[in-house]
């Protein structure tokens, strides 16, 4: 049987993993050249045609390269995100919800990811708390959605008010987005893992990769 | 004319402040052994009969000493607080807010203290942000105060939503309400410094007394 | 309509909650008197003795009082749960898996805890990082969980081997057990935030509830 | 009736928020691209040209653009603050004060603040605590103010001097300026949430605007 | 020549440090066993009958054991120092100034520390930043000492205040006198690192003894 | 008489504080415009050109304005200091020492600022405690001088070794040298305040500038 | 052939390790109760009568428990250690290094450690680095170790000092001695962290077991 | 004698450090400029060509520099790292572990250092936690090294679970790999500290270099 490791020099690229698991190809494309993104991208696609592939943390002189190499990519410059490769079909729906125009690059990769990892991903934004009247007018669709990944930076208690308007599966992220005593996203973080609300779980700060793939795991479950 | 410190060994009391500043006597009892506090209180009161003296972060021990050797001390239990003489008259409303059962003595503190500083409080409880129809129930009511005084701990959120609903100035009150990584209240602290609601400002941990002085000075200014 | 606001004179208890979003009830009785804990618990077994109430955190005076009082409670004093009234039919399955015996408390309130929310719930304990064998041991039946529940203090690393061995969603657990630079649970908690395992979401330290009420949720939907 | 959001693909603006609390419209132009910004100033200047729309945190390329643009915009490089339309008739007086050149772009910022609220506003700055005859020697000034926002980084000791001076209601803002302990201003900001002058309210690092919103807020109040 | 080292079992004491330094010997008890602390002060004391003995950090069971085992000792319960043996002739003076009663513990400490390392001390209290007057009242007094120590909880801005009056050395002892964002004395701690008056040096919190021998040794060597 | 303040637009300047204090006039650079710093320097140098003016923490592009424009100005690009005007005659004598290349700026600023207070100043380098024995040939000199400043990043450990040799009053530097859990200079800042040498006093991390202040005053009143 | 697990119902203990690993069988007392330690001892002695079971964290309780029910148990209160079995011949030595008396409890866990793991142990104590002579009186033993565990607390200088004397590999131990901004042993372990002697290696505060069995790892192989 | 220390102006360089500890000299080329560090190496170089001589944190510009002045040095641009002048022979294997791509700098320094420091160096990547499989498959080279750094940031688990599969002396190295809630890697490095698996000694963030130090002198004295 041949060696599922292709060691490009800089990466051992394991181009079973998405057979074993179930789950697409993912490149964290931050702290790598451009090139070292691409080739791994061209070894994973060549591998598995059939699946998509998805690079996370996309900076402008990645997507470039990539769109003038890789003819099907589609990258968001939003959500910093490139994917090659066909999308799996949807299962489950993962809504994403956030609450200013800041934390709308962590929501678009939320929501990409959640479509590659094989759900319907939905995106809300500007339902901050300090309007709390926009958010109940969306309170329905809240209760359609399988899974909820709720986005916010500052004092991060939207997932609170969320949690508490749903019996939906809440993932909160935490994000950068502030200043001073926001200390990087440190005062969202805690919000969140305090939060009143039983049932929210959190994700490092401005992980919307790792919220989507939790989320979409319980879309598609709830979906077979 | 006399000499307005009174020299009781363990500190020396300025009898004239209540004089030059309008504002009534208090004493921080925590820290204090009882007979300091008792002190303190009997020498302010025989100095300003026609003034209330506060008493804060009041014990047990403290109190039944109080209680048995000051006829007209009235002890609130629940914030931990006494007060010996009259109130005065009430100009302008204090309304105090907060989320859980844990959070009443910080507000019962705030409430009090409101009412020696010459406003008038009312309290509102059970109006957290993960059950947000029981405070959309009473968003008239806030609308009449003068000043707000927002008590919560753990994710800290209340103020946020409340600031959302008001233009009425809010002053948020972290408390050391939670576990883990509320890590004594900073958590809350952090997201009330954070507050996406322009206007809200934040006192110490637990200081229902700080925010109510600020918010009675507001009120009482408002209704001259 | 009769109003849903039980009065107990130290919190309003609503009895209909339940009814609105098919949740059990919780009493957190940590910071409350036992004599409270009692009261808010037979309240609502009264309103609702067709559903299971659960109180966490129980200490054991409160404990104590409980037994003494409600015939039929249980009281798990491992995991400091009290439960009165049936528990709804399973559907679905969380596991629930820990390091070493000092991790046992969080485990067992989580595993109360994910069968009053309606789901099956298993244990697994002793299966440690620095001996990953006994880990790979049970790879199996991680794979037929609906939703996996990890629990682990010191260095943390439990949920990202765990979640390196399957897709099942999986909430991390952070405990307070350590000493020195395990900061109260932080080191733990930090950890379990960086993952490298893609999916992995975190509750608070010690938060053994709310990580069940999210896994079960993911359970009973997985299940319908 | 019209819809009041407005879509302008990057954000929804709410044209009739001003209607509803009588405040007026801000943009926080920090992170938004400088076409964003004047975007959405015109927006509100078009749906509301008898108010005055206020842009804090404006940066050199945002201010050359909105002057470029917006006729008659006010730009205040210190303050980093753009202004057009109207302002407001003063009601009550701000009096914002600072100690040094290093805290003047946020005392600035604190009084554009205040006069688009409504407030009129005076600035105050060399006070510093350790010249405390300079201080001394406006405190006459400090007794006329309805509110005070007091600015000052390094120690953040200038709020707990004024507040031993006054009874007017004072607002803290901690400034980022210092290097090395002051970590950002977290040792400014922790010095005013432990001020021993009774009714000092905090803010967030370096929010000038958001003090000066409270403080305009009281000033109005007591003039009405 | 007779080996300087006294073994007890449980230390070795340096019978001759006093000797080669020309300072007191010192024994911190905090940790130590209440018949640990009486026998190193003996073992000292027989070694240089001529010479003070200073113990600080003394509990009450410690205290009650030395006074009825060593007939000359002078116990301070307030400062929490035990001493025997004559004091040195003072030389210089330290001033030890402090805001209010709770200070005064650590106060205390630095005085009799001071007094032991051979310079004159003096103590004014109550002269708090919040009642600027009665520190100016003592202006004159800080210009004669040649040494100041300046002990402060909550904001710990004393220091800057008496700093900016004077040229006289400044030790700056932060105190963990304060609750909640104080974080047991680290507020103090970091608004006396960033204070704005130059040349005000800081010791660790609570650390009134460290203070006050290097305020002594200036004051010795200003008077030589 | 006179008004002593010279108001330049930017900054109020007190050009008589020199004759109050018998302190030299400083301006501290960072965080000033080239221009301003220069016109402050060149304000106070007319109305004091019998006394020395020091600048600290200035860049290339002000020092390079300061030689263009003040003849006399002497500029060290290692200390990042200038001053203009005559040095006071040294009174007593201030020893920096630091351990490595990477403190020599630390080191230099301090040794600078010493001489413009009116100590005599040298600096002993390379004398780390991984190297004990470089520290160890030099302990005579340590014992002539009438104030220490000891100067140290990374461990901070020096100051506890030098304290540990000499009864001349220490003060120690923490520097900002170091990388990862250094964090700016915040383990050398904890290390040098839990110091074992009892005496040691702190100044902020890279406080060349506050220690000289502090030791040279010492070295001067040692020599009256 | 036999499990390996016995099962004690709170515990299951491998009775194996020790010969896979050629480890001791430890257990870490610490949150057991004195009957659990008990009992996991008795097991493990059982099943390996020829080698040596260590308990560490021991307390008072335990201490008793295990003297009446293991008659051959070596319990050292000091260290809070108890042995049962013999100890393994001695290869290779730690020397276990220390500055204070407060310092002795975990150098002594250590100590005892090294001689379970296999290794001699000698200690020497009383050598701080503000007496550096008592250390460089040691200086020719300290070559003489295969591996050296130095342990200190406030400061953490030790590990430098010794580091840079010796080429013998260290491992440092923060403790938890100290006060105020030593935040338990955090200062201490940070200064070992940022060590400026190459080479020297750290362990968690208050670790003197972990250390023991790093070091005497070490020394066994030397001496194979 | 001659004096081993060659002044150079910004430094001293001791000469003679090979000749008293055995081990090579090292240049620390953070934060010195290119020709600083060119002219140490050659110093050092020329008293000593028998030697290797270290540099690392060598960034570009001083690689280029070198390499054009140093016919001999060997620059690895990975590692950053320089050496000129011949190795030492090997005694004993220090084995390099990593988990990914991102960690590869760290792992070669460490590489790089062990075999300048006379011990055999090999590295092992792509062995994370998430992929245990990995690791298990190289289980049996751990168990042939004399000494084990094992790199990883994030979560840093990986040194536990590698310290749990052998008895090899391991040193764990966290590193800065991560964002957010990694913190610049305090959560690696936190993880470590607290690691279960007993015996694992942890270094600096980022420090490959001291780890391998350390490591190299078990190998070196494993194989005598």
């Amino acid at each position: 049987m041949q060696d599922p490791l292709v060691d490009l020099g800089f990466a051992k690229v394991d181009t079973h993993r998405a057979h074993r698991t179930g789950d697409p190809e993912v490149v964290f494309a931050q702290g790598k050249a451009p090139a070292q993104t691409l080739s791994i991208m061209r070894t994973l696609q060549r591998a598995h045609p059939e699946r998509a592939v998805l690079a996370t943390r996309v900076d402008e002189a990645t997507a470039a390269l990539l769109k003038a190499n890789l003819p099907d990519v589609v990258v968001d410059p939003l959500g910093r995100t490139a994917v090659v490769g066909p999308l799996p079909p949807p299962a489950g729906t993962v809504l994403v919800i956030c609450a200013g125009t800041s934390d709308l690059p962590v929501a678009a990769e939320a929501a990409t990811t959640a479509r590659v990892y094989g759900a319907e991903a939905q995106t809300i934004s500007d339902v901050g708390v300090a309007g709390i009247h926009r958010l109940l007018a969306v309170r329905e669709q809240l209760q359609t959605a399988d899974a909820l990944v709720v986005v916010a930076g500052m004092e991060g208690a939207l997932p609170s008010v969320v949690g508490g308007l749903t019996g939906v599966p809440v993932v909160a992220v935490p994000t950068s987005v502030g200043y001073g005593a926001s200390f990087g996203g440190l005062a969202a973080l805690l919000a969140m893992l305090n939060s009143c609300a039983p049932g929210v779980t959190v994700v490092n700060i401005d992980n919307g990769f790792g919220a989507a793939v939790h989320a979409s795991r319980i879309a598609r479950n709830a979906r077979r």
